[in-house]
């Protein structure tokens, strides 16, 4: 590891049946062992709480920390985070590990941050458990208060749904007909508040003993609110494994600049390193990738890239998930680029870390939406995460930097926010949007936004609701659904002639104040507005009677950049060579990749220095297949 | 509401937990009040009676009533049918909720008629609970008497079945091979029976309270068979959301002629407003569809309308289904099209209700055969239902009107009698065909008829069972069976020179005095007597040695039409104009319906009274998009 | 059946029911009459033991007996196979029936031979009941001995799985991530042998009471490892249904090649005789097909013929599984076919009776690979049993006898062997490798061949492991998958010109002493070895680099074929003709099948003698659609 650069490793994460044989008996004499041996070549350590595999004997003597499917089935224990979050016994043992954990190492100098947990909700994303029950019926009287404001802002009177018990309340078990949308967004906000008061306990812990190291958790999964859990941590980290998609330039960017958006900080925690595989595998990175990825994840702002894993398995289900070394412990093709890897972020490392990005654009993304969408998807075609990645497509295809943010968030930064299906709404976000307008911002909203309050209840308000007619300057007379595909069945005729397809929705405007700025084309919307710009303070209003979609994501992108003369990183690069752009100060470091399986010859003038090449570097360079370039340019 | 015509609105078919807040103390005050508004205006009311919807403290206090799904789950109660029909609790508090309305109200001038419950078996179409388990047993001892009938019909000696104490009987759960057919079509009788029972119990009240009003049911869902359910009842009712179709012309129509089957007496208690949804979204009709829709339903007989809903709802999982007007109560587009229809409707309902569609073609159905093929599908190419609308869409393109009608009723009023799938036989049914062709019908019968008994069980006879041999003077050798797609793989050849393609079934005929009218056109088959008429009394027994497609459809309903000498309701009309004929005395009631996007002029001929134009129509009329005549002709 | 000649037919299989109708109480008055009937016509018995269908009274007493599904829910009754083989109560009464049955028919001249229960696993595949789970902790203590072996065997360190006691061991139930492939593995492992277990029940008292009597079991079906099972059995037999195929020429001969290789003596329990179906509906056998169908079975080595069935059922779900006779027992084209057949059979059985398949060539099967391949599949693309039907009809093409066999027969028998997914080796298996090339034999293994030891486990050994990279004078340096659809994402080229497309895997090979035979053909492993021979010995070790696929099997079986100097059985004959030989000491009998649905000529040569004509062949032949010749050339 050393000869390869590592500077940490991370250790612990499933060890819970090691350091804690039988109940109450401690045992960490692996880890020091591990430490020591790691300490000797000057390797720091993450150290994993070890929760999320208990110990047979915890299952077998208090099977209710058990999680259990939504069809009431038990989770077998042969396995990892099979427990419910809301379980009494399984969060005083979790306090009692991870206490006998910080207690023991409190003076460790070796130990630098902590990984609570690992992959919180990827094999536990519900809530079906009786403490859940339990759980669930707390939260909502916290939350309500009285069972007439739950009544009266769930609507239960709907379909003689009226609750005169709080026993009564359920979790949203298996039924004929569909769900309350209101009952399933206090699910869903439900369990990512019980997950992150299950890492609350283990942050106070930790803080209490070792108040000086860092304290992340690993992953982004379902049904968690990321900008709500990392509130008390330091960092956000994530695994990044490219080949879990077909596309991986632009998916993982985008993964990535969400990554970014949730503390400002984060880390790769585990780096792809070959192929991937359970029962299934992925193809193996070609030669080169494995780097050009750890590269974009810098790009993009990690400040920290741990690789999964170091030496591949022999047994247990994750066999076919590389390491650096083979089962054979012989130094291959992974070995030498990790090596090589690690030789250049120890040159350029120091000098990058802790710069930022700085982005003009930005999206707004919100869980509370999503979540609304996931139970009413109102159509196939669409998934909201999708148009955050067209986004972040359309900024890096025209070579911007690109924020997510939410709505918690400072909006002034930016020249221009997109804000797609902003279904729920609140005064303070409108309040917020507005003022954000009247300062000289940009927004620009999609279709079906400002619908429902933060109940995902409709109102007795015209649409869109809470003022936000007034920023816009037009209100929704009704709207239309092209059943998918939809696209090609109508599309958005801008004034400057470009043509953008339908994306589902199609909503009839009635303009008051807005300017028309475009209309649609066909059917029996011909001519109807479907896009307007409203001046409103010192900025503008834009909306958009349509889904976003990847064609509106690049026009509207084009056209308001230019609008507000923001300048590209670059001009005249190909779409497969990425740019991102990080700032410290006066000095920014431009990253240039090449996702292209051929080598590029590009133009990016002059006045840049080439950090791994260290020395100035020419105007025209040659990129090769997978290779990249990180350049320092000072103001 | 009465400015747009308004006559009769629905109420109070979901609101159990407002009547009978606690159990045993009954709050009808809301009703009272909007019984008293809406008469002020002179609106009558349909009252639908809540037990759809049981309250939180029912359900919590008796979970036994709950509905049991087939992996033995239990409903989760926060939703709508949860219950199952043959909970004894269920039962008794039903009759008590029911027979507390019904007292309230026996003298209110106000009520016309009353919903029993709403859309049965929507959610809760099987029968899994330990209610039903017992009442199965109950239901299976009152068929059968004694155990060896069972097992003699049954035929239960098939892989060591034979029950030995009535307590063995099961409901069909889940096992690893597949169930006995007989079980299985007695399980959907008992179903269909217990829902029987359960409208029964309601009926006996509503009639001993308010014996003038009339009672019908609300809806057509699964495993019920609506000519027994609707035996006690005034009128069927259903809803009509013709967007659950992509082609709504003639799903709707076929849909609409079997509501008018049932009971012989028709109205929609729920009409297609504007766009529904509950997760998902159906298209928004386009202007003018909402209206053409209600016109379609009178067309075919309905002789009342009311429209779903007023208002959208603001809360609870149908905030998609759109009302006249929208959450915030501003009239628009919907309102003006429904105020339009409503002046329409008052200026021709007077005249046109209760008159008749008379028809000279029928289509038999029989839902023990629907269940039959349910359970043995044999094939994924065919669902019986299709043929039915396979038959409305032959007849509607060739402007005649079409009766369902099941074998319980007159044959006689008919000329022609399509009877396709008569998998299942007994000897009344093969009697009443004799004598229906014996004196004059022309009768014409698909492959795979007259195959099994009652019980669904085959028989020692040469297929045709049952005296059809005779009848149809043909006897079936053997039958094959193409795959999917079958289409083009054979085609029977008829001596007129049409070509039919084959629907998966392919008999080889061995004809007895029976003359052959096509034959197998390729393949081992070639030359093999594939359809045949046979001379019997008076009328024509046909025999078509496959299944019924919309191309034999067509070509067996041009040909016998002719033959029988039927005059179309107009010719030279398109397809997209649909015309149906209502008819009371000598007065004819002609509706011509523009299912096209675009005018499309026609030429009626003369003779004809525009009953909303009131004045006599010219010969050559335009009709606008989406747009319909109501026109008068007497003998 | 006389007529047609009948001599041997099956009874009693599910017929528990009537042979002990109460518990305790036995009746077998119905066979009595059965056995006589038969055998006044010389017709003797195959008796079923009738345990795959407990009659109702057992099952409703004992309901621990029941089959439990992985859900968790409870098979009900009202079918067949609904029972666990590890149940203790349903282990005594099945021998108790059975014993009954023997004791009964322990001097019955008529019964020649037993088929215990019937299908195995058709129904009840997988083991989930409390009775498996405590018999699985028992079959894991006596294979491991101590907790210690097991999980350091198993790898449980992973995720903290370490057993502290064997109570906590569990079968594989549904939990959030992928089982441990070691689990998964041993619980194959342990279902088929609680089958053999529950077999050998049976088997030692038919021993007991009717040693002379031949024992075998019907069927195929999963989790069975029938080289295991058919131990201690007399002959395999199975169902031959070739139209639950698309393809049955190539899909049936592979199957019979399959039934051939486990005991080396099969006969076919059920021929196919006319449409099969239960709830589906398969095809209808052609004109001419199921005599082909029965000659194919033959031509493979089938020694006995019973057609599934005598007359169709009226009742039960087997309803349209069609038997020589249709329900109205009149005699038509099946029925025709099955006694001209039936005349052939009784024609020229007694001389091919016994004469044997004997191959040069053979595919190594191994229920643990394919077993290990069902958990990590790795690609959706493969499943291991689809490249030995590859292998066979490339055989089949090239007009070569092939043999299945497993690793523990005799290799010696063999020119060349085709190692395919021989993922999990162990020092036995690949000491016999290396013997059998050394004495002269042709191996040629695919890609991904050892690289477990039999725990499923990877070692710390380089691939192949096992001392196989000296068999095979290569080493893996590293695996690439191509995702699916692989075919044509690379390819080997060999260095004759020829070109495989890849199948999935795609090694990089790193050459000891073997001589490099192919290369890959682009992408970024261009130029790197593919494909290897080594000399070893006396033979020669074929390594590669792929997995097999049709064209690999076609171009590899010609290759080492020609090299190896093997003699077609035929040469010029078209595809659809299919030829196999089987050999009893001097005589050679040569099967020539017909496929096509045309008749067909062909030059066979000289010196055969027609067995079904009883005269001399001439040279050139014309086949019907669908027929056949059974001829005798002797050395």
């Amino acid at each position: 590891m050393r000869e390869c650069g590592v500077g940490v490793a991370r250790i612990g994460e499933f060890a819970w049946a090691l350091m804690e044989p039988k109940e109450g008996t401690f045992d960490f004499s692996l880890f020091d062992r591990a430490i020591a041996a790691l300490a000797k070549h000057d390797i720091k350590i993450i150290f994993g709480t070890p929760t999320a595999t208990p110990p047979k004997w915890l299952t077998q003597k208090y099977p209710e920390v058990l999680y259990v499917f939504a069809d009431r089935q038990i989770a077998n224990d042969q396995s990892r985070r099979h427990y419910n979050y809301n379980s009494p016994v399984y969060r005083r043992l979790s306090k009692r590990i991870v206490t006998a954990l910080l207690s023991y190492y409190k003076d460790n100098p070796h130990i630098i941050g902590w990984q609570i947990d690992n992959e919180f909700n990827n094999e536990n994303p519900e809530a079906w458990s009786e403490s859940d029950r339990i759980a669930f019926r707390v939260w909502l009287k916290a939350k309500y208060q009285t069972l007439d404001n739950l009544n009266r802002r769930w609507g239960t009177i709907f379909w003689s749904q009226l609750y005169t018990d709080w026993s009564q309340v359920d979790l949203p078990f298996k039924t004929g007909a569909l769900h309350n949308p209101s009952l399933m967004l206090d699910y869903r906000r439900f369990i990512s508040d019980s997950v992150e008061s299950y890492l609350q306990d283990q942050i106070e812990i930790i803080r209490r003993y070792r108040p000086r190291d860092f304290i992340t958790q690993n992953g982004v999964f379902r049904n968690i609110d990321y900008y709500r859990l990392s509130r008390n941590t330091d960092l956000h980290s994530a695994a990044n494994y490219p080949l879990f998609s077909d596309d991986p330039q632009y998916s993982t960017g985008a993964s990535l600049t969400g990554h970014r958006s949730y503390v400002g900080r984060f880390m790769i925690m585990e780096q792809q390193t070959g192929a991937g595989g359970q029962t299934y595998l992925l193809r193996s990175p070609r030669p080169g990738e494995m780097r050009l990825w750890t590269f974009q994840s810098i790009a993009h702002g990690a400040d920290g890239i741990i690789h999964f894993r170091w030496r591949s398995a022999q047994r247990g289900i994750e066999q076919y998930w590389q390491g650096v070394l083979d089962q054979d412990n012989v130094p291959r093709t992974r070995y030498n680029e990790f090596k090589h890897e690690g030789a250049e972020i120890n040159k350029i490392g120091a000098e990058i870390f802790d710069s930022k990005i700085i982005s003009d654009i930005a999206v707004l993304r919100d869980f509370d939406n999503e979540w609304a969408f996931e139970h009413q998807f109102l159509t196939s075609e669409v998934r909201v995460p999708t148009v955050y990645g067209d986004f972040f497509r359309a900024a890096s295809e025209q070579k911007h930097n690109l924020d997510f943010i939410n709505g918690g968030m400072d909006f002034n930064r930016y020249k221009i926010i997109f804000a797609p299906f902003q279904l729920l709404m609140d005064e303070q976000l409108a309040a917020k949007m507005k003022a954000y307008v009247a300062q000289g911002g940009t927004l620009i909203m999609s279709a079906h936004s400002g619908v429902k309050d933060r109940d995902n209840a409709m109102t007795d308000q015209t649409i869109p609701i809470m003022g936000l007619k007034e920023l816009f300057g037009v209100e929704v007379d009704s709207y239309h659904a092209y059943q998918p595909p939809s696209r090609g069945k109508n599309s958005i005729k801008f004034t400057d002639g470009a043509e953008i397809p339908v994306n589902v929705f199609a909503e009839h405007l009635k303009t008051g104040n807005a300017k028309v700025i475009a209309a649609w084309e066909r059917d029996f919307l011909q001519g109807i507005p479907a896009a307007t710009e409203n001046r409103y303070g010192g900025g503008k209003a834009v909306y958009y009677g349509s889904f976003f979609n990847l064609d509106s994501a690049r026009y509207l992108l084009a056209r308001y950049a230019k609008e507000c003369n923001l300048i590209p990183l670059f001009v005249n690069l190909p779409r497969e060579i990425e740019v991102t752009r990080r700032t410290r100060g006066k000095n920014h470091y431009y990253f240039i990749l090449n996702h292209k399986n051929e080598s590029v010859m590009v133009n990016i003038g002059s006045g840049f220095y080439d950090l791994l090449e260290e020395k100035v570097s020419p105007a025209d360079i040659t990129i090769s297949p997978f290779g990249y370039r990180v350049l320092r340019k000072s103001d």
